[in-house]
Parts: C-alpha cells; structure tokens; sequence
C-alpha cells in the first residue's frame, strides 16, 4: 500500500500542476500579477501559498524517502514564481518516480524520526497512516482552498484527477 | 490498510468534533450565533461547511460499507446547528466502531459503483486510493480551514491528533 499510495500522490501533484496552470491563466485573464498567489493565505497564521506547496512536495518526497531509507534531495526552498513553484512540482514526480514497490518492502518496520521530534521515534507503519499522509492531503488541500478562494475556475474533477474505471 | 486508514479516519473524525467544539467557544467568546459556522463557504460555488461535514461523515462510512458490502445507515443530512453536526459525526464514528479488519478481507477486488456514475464501476482497490481516500481529506480538510479563516484557534496538533511515538 506505501508504493500505491506514493503513485497517488505522484498523480494528484500532477493534478495540482494542472491547478497552477489554471492560476495562471486566471491571472492573466483578470491581469494581475500571476505571482500574487504565492502570499496568498486563509488565515493569517497559516502558511502562504508559496509554502504549501513547497511542503506538500516535501511531505511526498520526506515519505519515500524516510519509508524507503534513502537519501532524498535537497530543495533550496527558493521560488520565487509560480513558473519555479511548477518546476518544483516537476522535480518532486521526477524523483518519486526513482522507486519500486520494492523499495518498500521493510517500510512498516522502519524507525522514522525528525530533529523536531527530539529523539522520539515512530515506526514507518504509524508515520505514515498518522503523519505522512495526513499532512499530504492537509497542504494539497490548502492550495487547492486558496485557489478557488481566489477565483481560479478549478473543481472536484480536477482535484481528484481521471479515476480508473471499467464501463459497463 | 484499508482497516487501519479507516482506523485513522475514525481519529480523525474524533479531531474534527473538537474543532467543532473550538468553533463554537470562538463564537461565544466574539458574541455570535455558533451556527453561522453552517453557512460558511471558501468560495461560492463550494460546498457550506454544513454540507462539507456531512460529505465527510458519509466518505468513511460508505467507504467502510462499500468495501465490507455491508448496509450503511441512511442519514437524513436534516442537521441545523452545529450540536446536530456533532451528533453526526458522534454517530458516524460509532458506526466505524463496528467493523473489524476481517470485514475488508475481500475489500480490493469488491467492484464498486455509485449512482452517478452511469453503470461504471472500479474495482476496491482503486475506489479506495483515487476516490474515498482523497475525498475524505478533501472534506475534512476544507472543514479545518473555514474555521481557521473565521479565527477559530485550532492548530496542525489539532487536526492530526496525538501521534503514535516511542520516548526515545
């Protein structure tokens, strides 16, 4: 189920290149300024749009990564356009498609940890039902809400992307 | 894991009625009328927070039943104020409480359909990751930040819960 869920998670920031280029395109019909969305924000003390994406990225890749025990990339976390923030999408699929469903054979048995957890530890079962996959959807979500709070014509199809279905 | 992602929504769901909970102390330490909460919307064309709850209660019960094949209990989504929403999502975790991980043995290779979807059908497995899964953080995700952008002070600690960690 780690690898299935990874490849859903490939396919839906798929889906929010998708929600990107729409903003874009909503911007350019209003004329403003494209880049806007990037402080754009729910709340106040919530992270900014530029934010949300870079964590829902890093949120995929930190899984496979910390699941699997290899070493992911660095992002210098240095957008500064919706233009850099799709290619950092781009990146994040790039490297998620690196891995097999075997790579993940040992994941439930994996001790994860984060410097912020200081020292305490979950298993990769755990981290990934309690933590990894929450937190994915938490910040895909976010940027999803704040588009269409903004105007950008997206809806629930493109949110969940064509789904794999037999006709009758 | 279809056993385990429904124990996580039931989690969840157990969050979300103290979000609830938080949204109606907001409202009586600022003097308004809790269930304005229903009303709200991130954008027009979106669902209401009252509807927003009520899809997200109905995700993890008919993916519980439709994966299980087991009858869901009807809800007549008749509810007007934010107790009843509560009562809803009381309702809908007691429901979750009786399934075992037996009832999904069969789970990913049911063939599921909905009205809606003219005839077509996906197998479970693929029900599960493109659609119930997705769906339910989408719903729960959007109830969060209407609340967070009305000023409700609920944080990320809310929304996942305490988490599964061994002291170091």
């Amino acid at each position: 189920m780690y690898f299935q869920t990874l490849t859903q998670m490939k396919k839906m920031l798929l889906q929010l290149d998708k929600w990107l280029e729409a903003g874009a395109a909503h911007a350019h019909s209003k004329s403003f300024d494209q880049n806007l969305f990037l402080g754009f924000r729910l709340a106040p003390d919530q992270f900014a749009f530029l934010k949300q994406v870079q964590v829902a990225c890093d949120t995929a890749k930190l899984m496979a990564s910390r699941l699997t025990g290899k070493e992911a990339p660095k992002n210098a976390d240095d957008e500064q356009s919706l233009e850099a923030l799709r290619a950092r999408v781009h990146s994040t699929v790039a490297y998620l498609e690196t891995f097999s469903a075997h790579d993940f054979d040992a994941a439930a048995t994996r001790v994860i940890s984060q410097p912020r957890w200081e020292g305490k530890t979950m298993t990769g079962a755990d981290f990934f039902l309690e933590h990894a996959v929450p937190n994915f959807f938490f910040h895909i979500t976010h940027i999803y809400a704040i588009l269409r709070h903004n105007g950008v014509a997206i809806g629930k199809r493109d949110y969940l992307g064509a789904l794999t279905m037999k006709a009758p």
